[in-house]
């Protein structure tokens, strides 16, 4: 008997309607021979509730309390979905995390899953129940509660399906898979019937804001196949999986563009070996979170070292900037806010050539200046004028025919 | 150093600023050397609320997922009143029932509580930490949320009173502690300055609803001092404490009128053994609680065996009775629905005569007829006409003079 584990989110199970909506897709998979287990969040704008009720008596909530306040979100999302599933004649259990032993580490807000003892799951599911699990949520070795942070539901939903073994865990979300770009901001995207794993990583890095990286990781590492799709229809959605060899042929998958960055080039390093690491030693434990890295000789002795961050980092960066000129010799500090990323992303240009020609092409015939460029296997970023952003995204995307399924782009 | 118990009903936590008062009195009681543990219930109506969400999916709600639901709301109030706490400047950590590890049995919507693991409680007060528990939850042995009933938060707060071995649990309420009888129908009623567990019983047990009985048992088998009072003022509300001799000085303590009550009698029944245990057995199967029992023997063959019910489970009872009929051997069944009762409690009853003789005369005087009696060691109940039940009480009330202080009433 196959496994079917369902995710919904919180705009999914908003009000009475739709958690009976999200019921009815339960018992239609569980009537269809599978064990069905539902990962829920916390309903519509539940969560941002709790924030406000939270900050009205500490604008500086200790985080312990805030994963304590928020987890009730999830935890009445489940009740309310197994009641509903009840009502509908269907056997049902919910659990939060503390029940199904979603271990996690401390770090309240972020925590990382360790492990899940699923065998209450597993009994209920053996005796004919549909199980509703809190997403988002876990506890830690000393039960304190914890939750996962931003898209930790999805994190959740495909740890669950690892754990139980199941093949497949379906994301329902309010938009019908994922797209080739923004369509915000390039209307003519296409959606995407497959992406791997390592090129979802890429986009969720960059700011598509479809999946949380450490689920898709889950999915990568366990194996299990995560379909994002509407919860308003039955059309398939986007499958993330790991990569098949058609996906070779697709050069270009995914453009990004992101916004919410600032640029800081230390120039006139002394180029001497440490440095560099004492910079990010020290951007890391400000708890600045560093994006991309460039660095290029001046000569033998000096060297421009220029990172993005993101822009609400800024301020703590500075700081720390400030801390490690008293250390380390740098002839002076350029700071940049109007700036912007544009990427794309493929694991077809592994194997293909012209790429980067194409994309720089683009952008050159649009108009736009390149300030700097980084590359990984699957992936090229450029730093444009705030200005441009959109620009450069369109220009890409017209450059790659993302405007086009997959199989009917011009190969290069 | 002592441990106080501090418990804040749902209408003392309703919104932020009655979070911040309980706080500081909270913080109040900690800078005066103590230690502090807060149980604290549901804010204002959220509990009111999660009930209408769950009746919106399910007209008759599964009880497991109901407290699951419900439980929710404790733990939103004491994460945050942790995080007002630490705003205040106190180190505070907020426990749900799990965390504590409040054990209970698994009637879900009424459990019982069998123990509970105090461990972390303990070190967190040591740490200088003002503890925050969750009331009216509980876990049972499997791990599933389980909630106690009416009142349960008093039955927590006592509970854990008893588990830390504390001298007193404070309950902080909307009035200034127990009244001789409820105000609203006898405006001169007296607060009392302390009562004994057993007439606190009573009087609960008739249902003057400021007290859970539980809560009353566990105080008197564990030897806490339970301090009713008001959350809005510092003044010293009423101690319900074991029995000292200066109450044997009074005669009543309290008295109550029951209005949402029921008359059964089954007349003419066969005076053979196992009869009347057949009937209750019976009544109890369907899940109806009887109250007061009379029997009489109309001659050796035959007697009348009489008792009320709470007027909601009539309609349960007449079911019961009419299985009954088939079995035994009754010659008519009188119901009775337009009944009151009125009652007086005091344990100096037991060292005093004529009370009951008092009580007859005060309703005698008012033309109050006068259908049955029953009594305890401590209690007089008159079953009375409905219509005469304000009557009634005001007579009684007077006849004791409960407008006056104890020590003020006229010695029989």
């Amino acid at each position: 008997m196959a496994i079917v584990v369902q995710k919904f989110g919180g705009t999914s199970v908003a009000n009475a309607e739709k958690i009976r909506r999200a019921a009815g897709r339960a018992i239609k998979a569980h009537q269809q021979g599978n064990q069905v287990v539902v990962v829920a969040s916390a309903r519509g704008k539940q969560t941002d509730q709790l924030v406000a009720d939270a900050l009205e008596l500490n604008p500086n909530p200790p985080k312990r309390e805030m994963d304590m306040l928020l987890s009730t979100g999830e935890q009445q999302t489940v009740s309310l979905m197994a009641m509903c599933l009840e009502a509908m004649g269907q056997k049902a259990t919910s659990f939060t995390g503390q029940q199904i032993q979603m271990i996690t580490d401390n770090l309240h807000g972020k925590a990382r899953i360790q492990s899940i003892g699923a065998e209450k799951v597993k009994e209920k599911l053996s005796a004919g129940h549909i199980c509703i699990v809190a997403g988002f949520q876990g506890v830690d070795e000393s039960g304190n509660i914890t939750t996962l942070g931003r898209g930790g539901s999805d994190t959740s939903a495909v740890a669950i399906a690892a754990a139980l073994g199941a093949d497949e865990c379906e994301i329902y979300t309010d938009v019908d898979g994922i797209y080739s770009t923004d369509p915000r901001k390039y209307p003519n995207a296409v959606k995407m019937q497959q992406i791997s794993y390592d090129e979802m990583l890429e986009l969720a890095s960059l700011g598509a804001g479809v999946m949380h990286g450490r689920a898709i990781e889950f999915g990568k590492k366990y194996d299990v196949t995560i379909h994002v799709r509407s919860s308003m229809n039955d059309n398939t959605g986007t499958l993330i999986t790991h990569e098949v060899p058609q996906m070779e042929g697709i050069v270009v998958s995914g453009a990004t563009t992101q916004k919410d960055l600032a640029q800081i080039a230390l120039i006139g390093l002394d180029n001497t070996p440490g440095n560099a690491a004492g910079v990010f030693a020290h951007l890391a434990a400000s708890n600045v979170s560093v994006n991309d890295i460039i660095q290029t000789e001046v000569n033998s002795e000096k060297a421009t070292l220029s990172f993005t961050v993101a822009r609400s980092d800024l301020d703590a960066a500075k700081q720390a900037i400030e801390e490690i000129r008293k250390q380390i010799d740098c002839e002076s500090v350029f700071i940049r806010e109007d700036i912007a990323e544009v990427s794309v992303v493929g694991v077809g240009m592994r194997s293909h050539c012209g790429v980067a020609e194409k994309m720089f092409n683009a952008l050159f015939a649009a108009k736009v200046n390149i300030d700097a460029i980084t590359t990984s296997e699957i992936r090229i970023s450029c730093l444009v004028d705030l200005a441009d952003a959109e620009k450069a995204l369109v220009a890409v995307c017209d450059a790659f025919e993302l405007d086009k399924p997959a199989e009917e782009r011009t190969q290069p």
